[in-house]
């Protein structure tokens, strides 16, 4: 646990937010860029004052992206601007910069100040919790837009990576009949073993054709015309692959299947789950570098009463 | 399964709709004051003439709930006023007339004509089903309004009767820690056996103070001022019970605690799962009548393509 | 909780050496004919000291069953016959006598001493929490006899009341496939909303015919000659009705079926947990008299650590 | 799916005449040294006839592990002993040998004879899928040996492999509360996705001293005198890795802990499933070569029936 050391938390939306409350509770943290969020003056009246203070902080916390552009820091709970290299100054030589999705620029600009960094949304552990808030806003998304109940509905996940697994046990868990599809034969295993229906990518026709619910998380363009011909025109289709995506989303419209995009879901449908994540695994980054012990202290589901506002 | 019977179905909303379309695979189903639903067109151009048709229906339906006024059909999904004297002229001496919330006005206009008839919300069956809509309708509210995850959320859920039970399950299949209040030490045990924290609602304060959700569904005012003043502010809370509720609202507001009256879920959350339960639950009645075998032969989860627009 | 009372534990196997054990933690507690079960020595040396006692107990608590015969405690514990009279002899106007399965000449011996007495096995609570054990001794039983794994096996649980319920939840959490059979609509709703799938008690030869475990929790002999001719040979037959039982044995044995008759399994398959219901419900007994709170304050599955040796 | 293929299955146990049985179902079987097993004789009457058979077989299927020594097949379900050499001089250009264990020793053998081979064992599906009879067997070990129930039990399991995760679930299906230790911060990350409360291996001893049930996964002595003892005096332990385990037996004894070590239960908890998870493994190795589709379309959960004798 991260503890009496001196953090800037900059930029960023509730989640940043939320990070910055949850170090509070233990170290000195000042935030910047954070204004419109709730409790949280700026710290830092005027940027030029930054160069001021008389010992560097421990940590520098850059928000999800990083940047809004390769200069400024992402701030939009701010009125201000924030040039990344007017906080940048603020480091010492033992300072730890973090944040998420790092630039190429922006390491460029790290690695010529010879400063330490770390991009958090690279982290195997991060992307496994985020893959909770993921599958629950997908959940929420197919509760809105579908007439039906999940609870015996026919659901089709494709892909069985980190968020096909979280979403089809949650599916059943809410009474889903759930089919996913995956190429390797273990991923097949697994399916089967965590209580799904198997089917190949390259066999998924028989599946498509009774489906009501089919969610893509596969990073490749599974869902082509003459599959998505294929599929009944009540299905809902939502897509969580980034660009450029995994659904043919201009032949679905023309097909009259309704087809949503959803990306970035833990910070829009949970920010405050998804900031006490960041928190958790800004931890197990301390906690390799020899500071306090990460995670298995204190999970997301012990020290709930710290997700309050 | 009802078979080759004539059947009216009249007014109602999306759940009528699907009700008359599940019915017709297997039936000559006529349809009144339900024209703007898709597909469903007015089998009779004019009210007047309903009396020409040769023999009475087997059924008349009527919708959840039956009238909107003592003399009037509920019929939102119509532009035209249904009198429902004049759909009862319709009914021939075998005609069982079926409907949702039938008023004691309704009924007696229904014995005076000495026609059959049952309310189907009364059915314990019905009310079994209609939980799953209702506990997923709540979900989704709770996943709409809490910036965190239901996953690692303290939930609190009082009574535990239909509702309570499928939502506490449903909470638990979300990764949420539910606590459940309960008066009788049999509910408490079942809360235990059921792997939720039971808690007699005599005693609440200590699950209240830890709670990020509370959910009533009990139909008793509990949570009174004295309560609400132990619930933390980021707290949500939503009632499910029926006028005059469980929630003392207005002291909730001046508390400023989030408070919600989710009535009616499952015709709005869920109005084509809400049509198949009503069916469901029609074949019961028919089967009780010597007609078919009610819902054990064509279950929810079984006929799933049904429910396919 | 019951605390500094005045309690005899008299009798009984692992079950009541564990309630001994329980109670001790807050109360006076004399054990009798339990001086086999480790660490209870048998605090009366001979039955006759007992009336030398100054004060009379606020309790005596007898085993399940409550006795060997009408006249004497039911020790398997012991070496030494207890009468029950010499037993009875120890209380005094206020001493409230509990036991299970208590036999109508035990009652009439209580009530001509003007004794207070309850039955713990009559209480609801007790039935419901005692399923727990009951279906995991099922489980139990079915891995030890199948040659496969309950995941992915084929299930019929007959009955879904409260063994059925529980066992088939525990069934389905094992990855089985479970059936549910049922008489009444509003069951057959519920084994619905569980996720099994749900068939009438008058038509299960279907369900009988793929089957590999059949489990009966109905007290009804409803596996007759005609249906059991349709169950597979592999398929393993388990019965918890207790007599006359729900499954023809002789017929069942001449088709060569393997039929299990499984009875009072909580003491055989965990007896600890056995006598911690019967401790908590003797908790409600107690509150319902005014002393004390019952289970919702210290449930099975939170005071773990006193379930420990 | 293999169809009409001639197959040779050799020796083995009741794992190995499933296979036979199920492969059967498609091809022509021979079955060599089963003869024990019920309803496969022998096909071939000695072995010097298997040289006269016109065409060679296109797989030889031997068991696991594959020869009770360098020279000879393991037939347990036999009288008579099944020289190697005389099995592979069955064997033409074209056949492919398949086998679980392939000893150094045997394999030089096959690579001398120029025969294509795979050991099925080193197939990550088949260890996906025998994690689920290998989890069913500790919970029965642990059913059969505690006293208390399992639902409501403490349990802590160590590592979060293939078995830890299967096992965990399982666990918490039937109700007990789970800890699962592990080492790398993406295991920590998935053992609190999945429910269950993560703690560092570096960090066990509070677990540990609550636990009730204890079961390592790990290959690794992480269990040693200084763990031991703080386990308490009740606590089962069970050991699922192989030599040299994960437990210090001698101590576990010394301290008088209840210690099992809990090798191969697939074949002997549920040999129908281990056989049946064989037979699915060889489809894949199948398709992959070309011949039909793998265990898509023919899982361990779909074709039940097939797992009747």
């Amino acid at each position: 646990m991260l503890q009496n050391k001196t953090i800037v938390v900059a930029g960023g939306d509730l989640r940043q937010a939320q990070l910055a409350r949850l170090l509070r509770e233990h170290n000195r943290v000042y935030t910047i860029g954070l204004e419109k969020a709730e409790g949280l003056e700026d710290t830092f009246a005027e940027t030029a004052a930054l160069k001021q203070e008389p010992v560097p902080p421990d940590y520098i916390i850059l928000p999800v992206p990083a940047g809004s552009d390769e200069d400024t820091v992402n701030t939009p709970f701010s009125g201000k601007r924030l040039p990344m290299e007017d906080l940048l100054e603020l480091a010492g030589p033992d300072t730890l910069v973090l944040g998420g999705k790092l630039s190429e620029g922006l390491r460029q600009k790290l690695e010529a100040r010879k400063l330490a960094w770390a991009d958090y949304l690279q982290r195997e552990e991060l992307a496994v919790l985020n893959a909770i808030p993921t599958a629950e806003g997908t959940v929420q998304i197919a509760m809105e837009e579908l007439p039906s109940t999940i609870f015996g509905l026919q659901a089709l996940v494709i892909g069985y990576g980190r968020i096909g697994r979280v979403l089809c046990r949650m599916l059943r868990g809410l009474g889903a009949h759930v089919t996913a599809a995956a190429r390797k034969y273990a991923d097949l295993a697994w399916i089967e073993a965590d209580g799904c229906t198997p089917v190949h990518t390259g066999r998924m026709e028989e599946a498509l054709k009774d489906s009501q619910l089919i969610v893509n998380t596969a990073p490749a363009m599974l869902l082509n015309e003459q599959l998505l011909k294929g599929v009944p025109k009540s299905c809902l289709l939502i897509d969580l692959a980034s660009k450029p995506g995994g659904i043919d989303f201009n032949t679905a419209n023309r097909l009259g299947l309704k087809a949503i995009w959803a990306l970035s879901l833990p910070g829009k449908v949970a920010p405050l789950t998804a900031g006490r994540i960041i928190f958790d695994t800004i931890q197990n980054i301390a906690a390799e570098r020899g500071e306090g012990h990460g995670t298995d202290e204190a999970g997301l589901c012990n020290d709930r009463q710290l997700l309050h506002l």
